[in-house]
């Protein structure tokens, strides 16, 4: 059972000002205007997708690697910096390969208001699924109007992951 | 190991203004006015039992079968709306089934003031099992004064579930 | 596989009043004053090292041994009162041991705007290893000035873990 390991992975963000024109990027889909009820773009140097980020994060937790941090840099100078969700996925899924790991399953939840992700929930699976090489089921949820993901400020995300050594 | 699975759940209700008299119901069990301490019920369509919803979208999650949205609805007219923990829990027990999966098991922790949780830990616990037909942990912590689950105006709960393939 | 389980931990709690210069532990580590960005330690019976307190709910939640709270007992008069962390986890290793059940990995995300994990992670997830007898990882993340974990109020972790019965 020890080639067997659990992570958990948990990240937030703020959302834009209004007015900002950024693109909002969750779950490794680009969200309409309409589908995000007036929410901005995530602030942040890369596109601040929090599924993606605690997905990530979970299953480098999981497999000893580190956090995104320490893979991609932290800052506008990071590896990340720029870089959307599904090519992030990817270059984990090819570390945890390179360490003689793999992925067996990650779930997200979603928390916050906006976009709608049950309306495309099934979509941002299989573009998290497809990226990460491995089963992504995704959630959401919201917080009745509490907090900051219940009064518009921003969004988080809730990840766990389960990996497996690979030889 | 594939036929192997862990989900994550999440879950936030607000609880019901004062004077509301609605039962509060939280782990399929109804907490007594003392036990509550001074809180209502909570807010919503369901009895808005976070400990069960949360199960639910952990075990949903780890299975591939979408979450709780996707089998029970959203809104007043939800096939969940009126439903009490245990009733929702059997079904999605046979919802997996019925997909070839089996829960190994569930854990949930419960974040809030009131109730107090700690005192029929057990109980609650027992009482989501035998609906789940799993085993289910329950535990229960406060954030210190901090936030919508510190200053008493809701209540969250946050799960892990693990599920294996039946056939 | 009913002999592996999995479990959700999670804690939060209040940075001490500013003068208070109580020390500040995470993670079994002590964090000098420039490593805490002027944060206080913590408040509390205990060092208040949510880390500890979450991977410790994670463990005794998935081998169905109670909570923290059951183990340790609560308030000024409980057994975990100004004990440190890695001392905490090597009861737990031990009741776990007592009980039949053993540690495979645990994961633990803190979540705050201070001490500065990243700079120690690997030190902290080694320290907690060791006390608990299996491996910790230790991620840390910020929800972006956002919250009470944002404001600088307090600090939270949230954990899982997967045990084995051992015999």
């Amino acid at each position: 059972m020890d080639a067997v390991r659990v992570g958990q992975g948990f990240d937030a963000h703020r959302f834009a000002p209004d007015g900002t024109h950024r693109e909002l990027w969750v779950a490794c889909l680009r969200w309409t205007d309409d589908e995000s009820r007036g929410a901005e773009g995530i602030a942040g140097d890369s596109d601040g997708d929090v599924a993606v980020h605690a997905v990530i994060d979970a299953v480098l937790s999981a497999s000893g690697l580190g956090d995104i941090g320490t893979l991609f840099g932290v800052g506008s100078a990071s590896r990340g910096a720029g870089m959307h969700g599904d090519a992030m996925l990817r270059i984990v899924r090819d570390h945890l390969s390179d360490n003689g790991w793999r992925t067996v399953n990650a779930s997200v939840v979603i928390v916050g208001n906006a976009p709608r992700i049950s309306v495309r929930r099934s979509e941002a699976a299989a573009a998290m699924s497809a990226a990460l090489g491995a089963p992504v089921t995704v959630g959401a949820t919201t917080t009745d109007g509490m907090g900051f993901t219940g009064d518009g400020e921003g969004i988080a995300a809730i990840a766990s992951a389960m990996v497996v050594r690979d030889r």
